[in-house]
């Protein structure tokens, strides 16, 4: 048996819809999964941190959702069947089932010191879940180590993130820094080098000779890196397009970086 | 003055809504834009085409709804104000604002044949908007020179896509193609090679030596390109990932081998 000493019992903690409008009440720490592929890939990657599976009133009638029950029943402890107003507070994409799960996978920075090649993101104000969600499918593909994330003004891992990322947050550590700078720093001492996408960077992703450890810094929709993090970076970096006053779509542009990054480390390998 | 006689007035058309739930009446070859950016970028682009502007109701309380009136007082000879409810009928995600523009940009099939160097998207059944419209922001910044879309099951040009494409519509020439196998024919007379992306490709993208002349098709969400498609390819490619039985997001992959593309044509050059 699982040791749950150090949170609610789970059935009082997901059965409880919060006052209208509200959260609803489940463990912080727990993530909700929704979205077939998303809970497809916990199934598979993380069984064994499955807490709960809500599935909607008249899921009986749909094959997908019957297939999942058959699947979970006798497997984990808690199936519950819930109203779909209640799965749509958890998000407005979900097609009838939420997977509960207790942990996140969580980065081994004593590996990361260790090991001599590695990629991490730094996401500095994607506000957008789409965004978000699809860089962490492109980070997961793309073999990166972790994924920084700043403490305010920025999308959190929704269960439309989930959704989105189709199962890349159970690949991808999600680390949430207080302060880009010290940890930057402390990648820093590891080896990293540090990049910003930016518009105004001098060289180009083809110009630039790329690290076997690097982070790549992306800023928001909009409004780019904020100069406080393009400080903090080794060289800012454009990618070519027809248009200087456009840019990429954030997601994009991070699977943009990452390819060249692949290319160039698989081009040495 | 322009020419109205191929079409009905402007006026009629686009003032009356359609019976509830149906489609807004104005002529069907008009594009509806929503969205800051596509709005911008279509009236620097394309001032000569525009023939209206609806604002919603309450637009005066919106600083940049009254810009954007300022603008075009006395510049075009529509402008109305909408219930939202109207505006919502285009596009849910709009921002009070809907431009109409008559005309669309199209492909000089002539130049693309003198061209000596050129880049083509066939996209084999892209049905979600935002991975339409994200493709066409890609697409535009990649200077690609048209992307070809299927008569049936696929997204439309609609105006939630010019919003996503934040401008890209205005760029990049879109035939609707009743029979790729006849297109793709005659663009190999042309001197483009044919590339599918497709995880079963036996070579990456960065093993192939991409020509001067290339179309690029990508597949549908999920399902990846018909086999009918692929057998109209040249070679399939696959871009490298972590796990062989997942897939970037299309919008995604568009970007890694246009990127590419163009990473070896300037190369080249």
């Amino acid at each position: 048996m699982k040791k749950n000493s150090h949170r609610s019992p789970p059935s009082q903690a997901i059965a409880r819809p919060a006052p209208s409008g509200g959260p609803l009440l489940f463990p912080k720490h727990w993530r909700a999964v929704v979205g077939q592929h998303a809970i497809a890939e916990a199934l598979k990657t993380h069984p064994s941190w499955v807490e709960g599976l809500w599935l909607r009133q008249g899921w009986e009638s749909s094959q997908d959702l019957k297939k999942l029950h058959a699947e979970l029943k006798g497997r984990i402890a808690k199936i519950e069947v819930k109203p779909p107003a209640i799965l749509e507070k958890l998000s407005n994409s979900q097609q009838g089932a939420a997977l509960f799960l207790r942990e996140s996978p969580i980065l081994d920075w004593k590996r990361l010191a260790e090991q001599t090649q590695g990629r991490i993101l730094l996401l500095d104000g994607i506000e957008d879940p789409h965004n978000l969600g699809a860089i962490l499918r492109t980070a997961w593909l793309s073999q990166v180590s972790a994924v920084l994330l700043p403490q305010d003004r920025a999308a959190r891992v929704t269960p439309t993130v989930h959704k989105v990322a189709c199962g890349g947050v159970e690949h991808v550590p999600i680390e949430i820094c207080a302060n880009f700078a010290n940890v930057l720093e402390e990648l820093r001492k590891m080896g990293f080098w540090i990049f910003g996408l930016s518009a105004t960077g001098p060289n180009t992703l083809f110009d630039l000779k790329i690290p076997e450890k690097v982070v790549w810094c992306v800023g928001a929709e909009d409004k780019g890196l904020r100069s406080t993090t393009e400080r903090l970076c080794d060289e800012l970096v454009r990618i070519p397009q027809a248009d200087a006053a456009a840019s990429y779509n954030a997601s994009v542009a991070v699977g943009m970086a990452l390819l060249e990054t692949g290319r160039q480390q698989s081009a040495k390998g």
